[in-house]
């Protein structure tokens, strides 16, 4: 039977859980596949700290270059994260002859051509299966099973942390604040969570998806990103009598030979597929011109979700598919061409619009009027009560309307005298009426 | 760029499907791909039949030999169908030293040790992705990106017919005649529909799912199968009313060494995501040790979305890729023994109980005391009114209990002078209590 070595860079947590399945089911491994995965290297500047993982001491270093030098290295797993000094171990591993396996989307959105040229000049890979939803197997579903389609839209629920923020609002009522203390309290969230709340790092997986999903060069500051921050749960509840339900959305759509992709907090149909994706999970639609709709649900972050992929791109790797794979798939072998971006301002979409407004006759007439002038159609419109006549919530939402054309009729109306309060503007997704492709379900 | 030469052999609705891809998107896959794909054979014994796609004249042949003997075509795709013919041509073809592609379900369930034999004879591989889900690709997403994980649990919506017939039913109350006219009509079932709706169709696909999953050796005859033929419309509305939806499931699941693999209408939860796949979609719920639950959703059938995942597994053959798995995956390999089956007698599940019972006191004691002799414990009962006093619906829901028990509880019952009708068992889906695996969502 072939025998492959393994090293992994950084022991944190989901080092430690690809760690653990190498050590722990290498016969099962073996079996399943044909091939001895032998764990030789675990490297970390700090391997004082105690893991959950038993690993024999002659395996453990601090120190790269051992695993630089050893010829019985084949595959290197970069765990360590970043995109400072992780691009750095991977060019070396890379040059060094090893493939690598990687979990790091802001290192490859970033910085993922320089990586990539790295590899090739090497003639090794770079495999990334646990870098955007964790455990679901969505890079090998765009990559390899949906090959034969052009991709018309990509539309996914690609951080957890936000996830579960806005389900505890939607389901509690709770605030933001209090909401992302809870996804704290339960390790859904970072001490410091602007990354995922921020919407940087779906934006970072909608990068790396929108190369294999659109075979284009994309460019991190071309996908449009919000996050979910200045979510104010009253919005939450009006959409929900609206029949939506807020997700944090990263959407790619190439129509007309140019590309948009953009993270936003979004409405999504309550019966949709998209809706009932709830907690901590991710999930993925992905809609092809043969295939039609196709969705991809399950744990999108966690120490063995991650390493379940890690492991399943280090098995590429051994049996030589990731290499044959990295030659030829377009944005990897680095044969396409950079993108064609719609601006942001040419997204076409719906969207629900919140202005706090002094209850008197005639505002509504005002607010309607700019939007009329801007080419802006209404298509409901719901004034909520308030115990306050000076700030009474007025909630229009709209037919399919151009960003650039929402925008300037938003500070418009801000200007308005009868308006008190800051306006609120959230897209909202409809099938087909939004081109957005029909939800599966 | 490499070159590679494809033959279709079956040119009918799938056929025309695989043809049409690779005529009129051969720029863009080359692309994709970096590999040129070049049809050059289609193969037919009635050529005359019109057909969607035109294709060159010198490429029509009513005659096998012409491919056989061509050493310009490596990959061969059989969409011939049933488990004759088909099986000797893939057998030839391999022995000809082509790579085979199918979607031909009923001959990988239960000729597919022998065709994987003649494969590795041959050194070459057989691909399959389509034969499960169509379009949705789930084999890929098993074998290699859940190849880290043991596999516990595998249900499934897998026959599209029967989950159309469902749907419709449990949308207008409507009967099994009518509902199963309907898909007639719309083309959602074949003028002849026994293999769909008997269950066996989702049967083959457990067989060929359970194989990947549990790496296990299954024979078709392990399978148990109920079809949804003798579902009564009444059933589905007294399940919706206990929070239920009606589904014809397909349930692997590998517990203490033993395995079991059954088909037949279950009620899963309302809210759970398989409760979730309407109309002709197919679903796979799959639950591994270290990724958890992971769902998987889309068109379950249709010429596009089949020759979607048909072509994904050419551009596999035709990088050398499908070759190097079909070498290693154990059950490709001919690595793995055959499996230890836990009868069905044996299993244990929640079971929906309806007897026709005559409306006088002392009936629900009777038939609570034979569940009680036979280890049932009721989890709660519902008599719904009728206009005949002789002949009232009695649904009793049960916890989990041994199907030998239930079977021998229900014929017990069903000589009891105050039972009057047919007597209905159908089995329930629930979560945790059920060791199911959880749903997702």
């Amino acid at each position: 039977m072939k025998t492959v070595g393994v090293a992994v860079v950084g022991f944190g947590t989901v080092g430690t859980g690809v760690v653990q399945l190498l050590l722990e089911d290498g016969d099962r491994l073996a079996h399943a596949t044909g091939c001895r995965l032998v764990l030789r290297h675990v490297c970390d500047v700090d391997l004082e700290r105690p893991r959950d993982v038993e690993v024999p001491k002659n395996l453990l270093t601090d120190d790269l270059e051992r695993i630089l030098s050893d010829d019985g290295t084949q595959i290197a797993v970069e765990t360590v994260g970043g995109t400072g000094a992780a691009v750095d171990i991977m060019k070396r591993l890379l040059a060094a002859g090893k493939d690598v396996v990687t979990a790091n989307k802001a290192a490859l959105a970033e910085r993922g051509r320089e990586l990539f040229e790295a590899a090739r000049r090497a003639g090794r890979s770079i495999s990334f299966e646990a870098s955007c939803a964790a455990g679901i197997p969505v890079i090998r579903a765009i990559r390899d099973g949906l090959i034969a389609n052009r991709i018309t839209s990509l539309m996914g629920i690609l951080n957890g942390t936000s996830n579960f923020v806005l389900t505890e609002m939607s389901a509690t009522g709770e605030g933001y604040a209090e909401a992302l203390t809870q996804a704290q309290a339960k390790g859904y969230a970072e001490p410091d969570p602007t990354l995922d709340v921020s919407g940087e790092d779906a934006r970072h997986k909608l990068a790396i998806l929108a190369g294999l999903a659109f075979g284009a060069e994309v460019r991190i500051e071309d996908v449009y990103v919000e996050g979910i921050e200045g979510i104010d749960s009253s919005d939450i509840l009006y959409g929900k009598q609206l029949g939506y339900v807020l997700k944090l959305l990263a959407i790619g759509r190439c129509a007309d030979g140019a590309l948009s992709l953009r993270v936003h907090p979004t409405f999504v149909p309550a019966g949709s597929a998209l809706a009932t994706v709830g907690g901590a999970n991710n999930a993925v639609l992905v809609t092809g011109d043969a295939v039609g709709d196709t969705f991809y649900v399950g744990p999108g972050a966690g120490r063995m979700p991650t390493a379940s992929s890690i492991v399943a791109d280090i098995v590429d790797a051994a049996l030589g598919r990731a290499r044959t794979t990295f030659e030829h798939v377009a944005w990897l072998a680095g044969r396409c061409e950079a993108a064609t971006m719609r601006p942001i301002q040419d997204v076409q979409t719906r969207y629900y619009l919140r202005f706090d407004v002094v209850d008197r006759p005639g505002v509504l007439a005002d607010i309607a009027g700019v939007l009329g002038e801007h080419a802006i159609s209404i298509a409901s419109v719901l004034q909520h009560e308030s115990p306050n006549p000076e700030s009474v919530p007025l909630v229009i939402s709209t037919h399919l309307a151009r960003e650039g054309n929402v925008a300037a009729a938003m500070e418009e109306i801000q200007h308005l005298p009868t308006v008190t309060g800051r306006s609120v503007r959230i897209r909202m997704l409809e099938g087909p009426e939004a081109g957005e492709g029909e939800a599966v379900g």
